[in-house]
């Protein structure tokens, strides 16, 4: 028997057959590699300006009841975003960050060999999940950057469609269409297909991108988090938005009382400092601009974005590029980049303060003449 | 189509045909429902003692940081455990609470119809998860209040079970098995068939009621918690040993940023804090006292208990119990009682303060007196 597999538990032939693989590797499991703390942590599209400082009050005195469980139906969060979104409570579920909600949106969803449309370099959690209940990935290339919607529906169509997963703004690069065009594609959706989508990056992004569907919209569910504006991303408070009947599905299966109590007390407080979102969100802007100055003093040029994070285009092919990551990592900045042709021809900065972008400012140059030189 | 049903999603045939059940009804649920608050919340087996003041100050700290994800690998707090527990980190898992990892083990492990032996009235969340998975629950009779180990082997024999549930201590009745005993019968147990060993309560028990097993050993896996004697209920950390072959299979399925950053943090001060657990064990132990005492002086008797909770006997049927059970609810005291008989005799009371057992000695009379006119 093989020492890969456990000697007396019999798992699925679906786990058995699953790989090793891991998402994302976290900056912490870089600096412990590296046996030195990173100097700018601008890699994973956190938001370092923080949260709110009303939800890190709230956080604070949540602190001395965490022996209670949190409440089992988010009650309060649920409701403040039902009226901040101008819907009913029962149109909103809040779970364990987008992640966990994508994880229980498959389940429900997928049968093994049930088909999946994404595009190719978009979002891997969310193909992490799939693959994890056997779904059959159908990828399409994005086109000039951007995830291409019509495309993916035109795949979905042939296909025959479960879930078309569609970010917007897009991670990695953060591209986006305005919300008036979605909106107008969606009777071109097949019967029978939803479309996840996945608005992380919302808040960042120009006025009219936030996709006008009512919620109650049978071929739409949106999803949302805290953990990028609201700057909460170690609070694993995301929530989704869709159709009464689909949101009902998922108090069959997901982890009733799996809520965090201070991050539903502090994601609470967080929504309630429209102040703090506006402050961050000038922060944001002022420093895609930085972003792209840096990149244009080293030659380079930055995709237009409308998240918190920039592609900067490196110029040359994958290879080039990942050199250029590397030699940043080295010189203690952590970005990372696109892993699909030719996206990933950039690296991904995001958004830091001043102090993290003149990090990168300093080891730019350095990373770039290593990479060039091959 | 069904109000019911999604109009545009398509389950799975699984998912459609689950039951909207939840396995329990959350305080701040009951509390809303009844339009004020309880004067004692003892029903939920949280530490009402809660937690260590080096937990919350690492919780406080931990705040500001919560723009960054948590570590995916939990590094620290598994390293932490590993040494308290002389295993290696590689035999560790930590996850979202136990309720996550049942989770994760039943995705990992249960296919449609595989057979699952539990004790009939034995923690409902895994049966959640069993059903969620379609797994097929056996259920086992209670002998004296124990779960009854023989029998559970006995039956996990006879279906060629994959998992075998068991709790010691149990809950909802409290009771135990020494360590020895239970370690005597594992090789008993049949070849394939994975012992769940819930330890939620551990830290409560008497000296010996931990099993003796190596984490190594292949047909055991340990389930442990800082929701309970550590008083983190609310902040969602959960913890597996096992073989490492096993432990390994998580990584394939799990949320790896699903683990909150303040939460990793706060139970690592949390295990670090002896005294404070030994604190807790004695208001604990006392509370018991207490309890017992306070049946006695209604002529009810208390099962002896190696949990933060006693089941006590009010002398009748399940419909006797809860009607007790329901007027300590309106009088404001929050407790919960076995769902199956004979246990269901018992309401479950968890260890309380001081004002919350009196609040329980002052209501338990004019309960009982209502219970009993029917």
């Amino acid at each position: 028997m093989s020492e890969d597999l456990p000697r007396h538990a019999r798992l699925t032939r679906l786990v058995a057959g699953l790989p090793p693989t891991v998402p994302f590797v976290g900056p912490e499991v870089q600096e412990r590699e590296r046996g030195a703390p990173f100097k700018a942590r601008i890699g994973a599209n956190e938001s370092v300006f923080g949260p709110s400082p009303r939800a890190v009050k709230a956080l604070r005195e949540a602190a001395a009841e965490i022996w209670k469980y949190g409440d089992s139906t988010s009650h309060d969060l649920r409701h403040a975003l039902a009226r901040e979104m101008g819907v009913e409570a029962g149109n909103i579920v809040v779970g364990e960050g987008i992640d966990g909600l994508l994880g229980y949106l498959v389940r429900m969803m997928i049968e093994p060999g049930d088909a999946v449309v994404t595009s190719d370099g978009a979002y891997p959690t969310f193909n992490y999940h799939v693959a994890g209940y056997a779904g059959r990935l159908e990828k399409v290339a994005y086109r000039d950057d951007r995830e291409d919607l019509p495309a993916l529906i035109g795949r979905a169509r042939e296909v025959g469609a479960k879930l078309l997963y569609f970010a917007n703004p897009d991670n990695p690069m953060g591209t986006w269409w305005r919300g008036a065009e979605v909106a107008g594609m969606l009777d071109e959706l097949p019967r029978g297909c939803l479309l996840v989508l996945d608005e992380a990056y919302i808040e960042f992004a120009p006025e009219g991108t936030a996709v006008p569907v009512e919620a109650g919209d049978p071929r739409v569910i949106r999803l949302r988090t805290f953990s990028k504006a609201h700057g909460m991303a170690g609070a694993r408070v995301g929530y989704a938005v869709g159709e009464r009947a689909l949101i009902a599905q998922f108090e069959k299966i997901r982890n009733h009382f799996g809520m965090n109590r201070a991050a539903q007390a502090g994601a609470l407080a967080a929504l309630e400092d429209g102040d703090w979102l506006g402050h961050v969100r000038a922060r944001v802007a002022e420093a895609r601009d930085e972003i792209a100055r840096i990149a244009a003093e080293n030659g380079l040029s930055a995709i237009p974005s409308a998240t918190n994070f920039v592609a900067v285009d490196c110029g040359g092919d994958g290879a080039l590029a990942r050199r250029v990551l590397t030699g940043l990592v080295a010189r203690g900045v952590f970005v990372r980049m696109p892993f699909v042709a030719p996206a990933d021809r950039c690296i991904r900065v995001s958004c830091g303060t001043e102090r993290d972008l003149a990090a990168l400012a300093e080891a730019l140059p350095g990373a770039l003449r290593e990479a060039r030189q091959g």
